[in-house]
């Protein structure tokens, strides 16, 4: 058998409801994998050793019902009793007393909150120390740094990040794991840090759909309806280079135009199309928006920390929102609203989006986190989006493909998910 | 000359500019005013009297152009170093580390934070012990309950307030002030207890135009265009009786038709027009919306503290959330998309709804805080409302008149505010 450390979330549960395995067995082996690779990995702000394990022992004895799944969550989202530190140096005594709403979700359906992990700065660009597991000079993406790569180095099953632009899909993408940027709106944002309120999404990271499906359940307290049949050749898909596929690294493009043949080989009805000219404006109103929302949303430490915040956050994100006025952030909402239609009109007759994760694979150096072009689109419609794990790279770094389907279709994206994973992988 | 407890904020900086008064001593006065009624009251879960006469002194020493407006804050609102108690027993120690970021704009312009105001339970029903200033038997309506009464009592000049149906509007209508609703959006909300997220909005209680002009301005960082020569005759009013007239108090009907008249015959364009089916069914949307999202914004206190909630909570507000699927939730979200439009259409001729800003004067007993119908239908469509004290009824008690325009158009619902206010009372 494995190191119950190295199991996804629902075969460890598989084992917990046959009486082979202990939730305290399972935490104890997560935290030891933690211990042995954290100072190398440096995904964590915080671990918190001796709740986890009393919380597994409790649940082993008196709360049969209890999952016990061990995971942790970005450093932007309240965990009462923890710090939340935003990747900033002067929140170090900031412990809430309250948890973030889909914390006290995950919580009461037995999850164990392990830790908080490493997030840039407020959850914008400067770097935390996190590194990628795959090769510890690389980045590990950000803005969720730390959860992608606690999941890709077995330290937790799963992890919750936040996607204000492309904080869940990129970091999962490098580090080789499942990320899943639901529909907007799916999950309570109660008690995380705002940085776009009409972007920022709570999302997820795992090593399994069937991970991604139990934790989606778990926090809109409703079953998903995944399913196990879907029958691809049934479904329309469609293949996006977007305006950046130019940008993108060579081996990249090769994996990703062979799967787009493989699938059509394989009798998926899949379309190239051109949404260069709309994704390009997506851009535009993503960059104006997020930039005036963020300025706000940051005032308490553009106003009391702004000598302590770091140069790319002073000159970058905060000086965008300084060119915009009210009355601009009202006609970009009319624009948008617009665009969000349009866009729409022009996908009525697919059903699912297949295009990059990120430019290439996660580049060397901790300073640049990477870009997030390739994600902006999904953020601001609102679609729910997902990174799979799907190819490797020139430096033997995993590539991940996005697969995205529109708002409100998450278990169909689910389905699909899985149905690729398991036909062509 | 007045006691400077007396003065509008905009009157007292006057004073300030022209060395005729010092922060010091406005919020000195404030504070000696806060001490001689506070026990009848109650209008405060917090008072920070050192630390705001320490600010203006300092002001008054080191910073002049800092405003030193001494300001209270609904007690769901983040003040850093003040305990964010949300109307509950159990978040006495729930000191934040960070300011919303509302308040932090409001700082770095010089407002001092004087208090946290008493908010119903977590900004829903169950009331805190403030009364009425005009008569402590009744309610001050909520659940900004302490902002409107701070604000009417001559604690504060400016107090800040939540809408998610009616929580500015109401509790300044029964305490005869100004409360200010502004476009959904405008105002962030960063450090703020979410309720409904799709309806929640900062708003301002004062007791002048110029005073929430003032204080918009400072917390959108902006000039307000306040149009001193309004001219009331080119405006498009219409009167709205609503779905709710036939439960309204006969004194407020007759005071309001009064004024309906008193308008026409001042050659005001004026016609009345009823869109009770319309208003019917945005209370419907809102009831179901704000039901499930304030299920997910409160699952820390639905999980964590459920048998320290009020039973008005448990079995009213979180129990509506638990008949809807997220399915119905994103249903409900189309429907309300849909719904704007058709409203925005029936509208489309007019600039400006003058409507009843409650059923009548303020009840009397502590345990209801009154109905919210009347401004149900303007937080589902952000539109900006204020209410003006423009008439008192037969209790002696204040009753608000309630003015709305088109989401945006602020600066207009302010200057057509001050311009009935001059012209007509």
């Amino acid at each position: 058998m494995s190191e119950p450390f190295e199991l996804t979330a629902t075969k460890a549960l598989e084992l917990i409801n046959t009486k082979k395995l202990s939730r305290e067995e399972w935490v104890e082996s997560c935290l030891k994998r933690i211990k042995a690779r954290e100072n190398k990995i440096k995904a964590f702000s915080f671990i918190d050793f001796e709740n986890s394990i009393e919380r597994a022992k409790k649940f082993d004895l008196t709360n049969k019902k209890y999952s016990g799944i061990p995971f942790a969550a970005k450093d932007i989202i309240d965990i009462e009793g923890m710090p939340t530190q935003m990747g900033t140096t002067f929140y170090k005594d900031n412990i809430p007393k309250r948890d973030a709403g889909s914390i006290a979700i995950a919580k009461h359906y037995g999850c164990i909150p392990i830790g908080k992990t490493v997030t840039t700065e407020l959850g914008h660009r400067h770097p935390g120390p996190t590194v990628n597991p795959h090769n510890f000079e690389h980045t590990p993406g950000g803005s969720s740094s730390g959860s992608a790569a606690a999941v890709a180095d077995l330290m937790v099953p799963i992890a919750f990040g936040t996607q204000t632009t492309g904080s869940v899909i990129r970091p999962a993408a490098y580090c080789g794991v499942i990320g899943y940027k639901p529909t907007y709106g799916d999950f309570d944002k109660s008690g995380i840090l705002p940085n776009s309120p009409s972007n920022d999404t709570l999302g997820l990271m795992a090593r399994s759909i069937d991970d991604i499906s139990l934790m989606r359940s778990i926090l809109i307290e409703e079953p998903v309806d995944l399913d196990e049949k879907c029958n691809l050749t049934n479904i329309k898909f469609v293949f996006l280079k977007s305006p950046h596929w130019e940008k993108m690294e060579e081996d990249s493009k090769e994996l990703l135009e062979n799967f787009f043949r493989s699938l059509k080989n394989n009798k998926i009805n899949i379309t190239e199309i051109d949404l260069n000219e709309l994704i390009t404006q997506s851009s535009e109103i993503h960059t104006r928006l997020s930039g005036y929302e963020f300025k706000r949303s940051i005032s308490a430490e553009r106003f009391h920390h702004f000598s302590e915040l770091s140069e790319i956050l002073r000159n970058g994100r905060l000086s965008d929102g300084d060119n915009m006025t009210l009355k601009d952030y009202h006609q970009l909402m009319d624009e948008l609203n617009k665009f969000k239609l349009t866009f729409e009109n022009k996908l009525s007759k697919f059903d699912c989006i297949i295009t990059p994760s990120a430019l290439g694979e996660a580049l060397k150096g901790l300073e640049f986190t990477g870009s997030a072009q390739l994600n902006t689109t999904w953020t601001l419609l609102g679609y729910p989006a997902i990174t799979l794990p799907l190819f490797t790279g020139k430096n033997n770094m995993p590539i991940g493909c996005q697969f995205v389907t529109k708002k409100t279709k998450d278990d169909l994206l689910l389905s699909i998910s899985k149905k690729i994973l398991k036909d062509f992988f």
